[in-house]
């Protein structure tokens, strides 16, 4: 049986403004992958509420879990939780058990639970909350939606409670090795090995270090042993430049 | 006049599967933000054909200009070109001017143009190269679809020498103001002058720091003055948190 999918949706203008560096997409794909859980596509809009519900109807449908980044704050420009209602046609909210989780929150800080901070107990008709261990404001599931936090550290914490219930496949395995050689070189005896171990995923990522160019090349398959077979076969191949 | 929008499109299953970080999103929003082109979105998809011509045709037709990143190398997995000619519905083979860029710089490092490398040379019917001042293999401009590298030095290289050609808007006049206080204590009044300069954006970024919850605020518009004005007003809302 194939790998369940996933798409992943970020919002935020300050991603697409080169003001900050998007970290989550990183740590969720190495996660999934780990999980036996194939990413498929990524995409990043911005703080637009047309935008995300396109966003989030295309990738939904296409794809068996879709996770989104950012936008559930309590200022004017966290709007995820109202479009992802939107997307699905579904009313949202204050709701009790959110507003709960954070009138706890705030009156163990003494912090006041004042009306911007209420938004953040807004949820979509139907959803099921996603624990936040860091600032109590849950994330929530919506169909085969998970949406979570842009905050690198919240959205990890959200991650790591949900991943568990999500059904993954075999994870894969990968082994790589690096060539100090251009692909120019190697891509011909490359391409025939790939022919040749057709049930394994072959790529060769170039890369340019101190002037010099080089490869790293990664196989990856379900099977621990063809995986084995075929880097045997490619460090054969390239006895005097693999590193 | 509003600015030029522009989208992304990263191909790679190195960046999907998380064993690379993608680094070109972030050099490329921050530098069409300096030129005055608003990046609206980015897309992320695999080394799978259909995925990136359905991406392609969907990006071309929306922003005024597509980056493409990654995919345009010599090996068996490098199919960009190839997909962008589809996607246009235009022939794709191996041209003598890309050949001859080749044929030059393998003659002077003394390495075979062989036929691996030779793929590189394949360039769409009707396109125009994008030089490649670190290993010579170009890139493309077909329509408004700029088709660059994936390798970091080489994509920064190419946009330096392509960016320039495109028009510009006015860049966008931004300031901004780290507040050591939680978002939801300065949600209410950060709204409210969101209202009052309805014609500036203002973005909140809220962060963790040492178990501290702050926000950075970001105002932007085209009006220096007008940001000025706005920024003297967040700090005297918030005397005492600003830092």
């Amino acid at each position: 049986m194939p790998n369940p999918t996933a798409a992943m949706l970020v919002i935020g203008d300050e991603i697409l403004s080169g003001r900050t560096r998007d970290a989550n997409m990183y740590h969720l794909a190495g996660e999934l992958t780990r999980h036996g859980i194939d990413l498929r596509e990524v995409r990043v809009v911005s703080d637009d509420h047309d935008a995300i519900i396109a966003a989030v109807n295309a990738l939904r449908a296409e794809h068996d879990h879709l996770f989104t980044s950012g936008g559930i704050g309590p200022t004017h420009d966290d709007i995820t939780a109202d479009a992802v209602a939107a997307a699905f046609g579904v009313p949202i909210d204050v709701r009790d058990d959110a507003r709960a989780l954070l009138a706890a929150h705030y009156e163990k800080s003494g912090a006041a639970l004042n009306a911007a901070r209420l938004r953040m107990a807004r949820i979509p008709e139907g959803a099921e909350l996603i624990d936040n261990p860091i600032s109590a404001a849950p994330g929530f599931r919506l169909g085969n939606v998970l949406v979570m936090a842009g905050v690198p550290q919240i959205f990890e914490a959200m991650l790591a409670g949900v991943l568990p219930q999500l059904t993954g496949g075999a994870p894969l395995s990968s082994q790589s090795l690096r060539i100090n050689r251009g692909e120019g070189e190697i891509a011909g005896p490359l391409g025939d090995l790939a022919r040749e171990f057709a049930d394994l995923s072959f790529g060769s990522y170039p890369f340019v270090r101190d002037g010099v160019f080089g490869a790293q090349i990664v196989i990856r398959g379900p099977d621990p042993a063809r995986v084995d077979a075929a880097m045997l076969r490619l460090c054969r191949t390239f006895p005097d430049d693999a590193a």
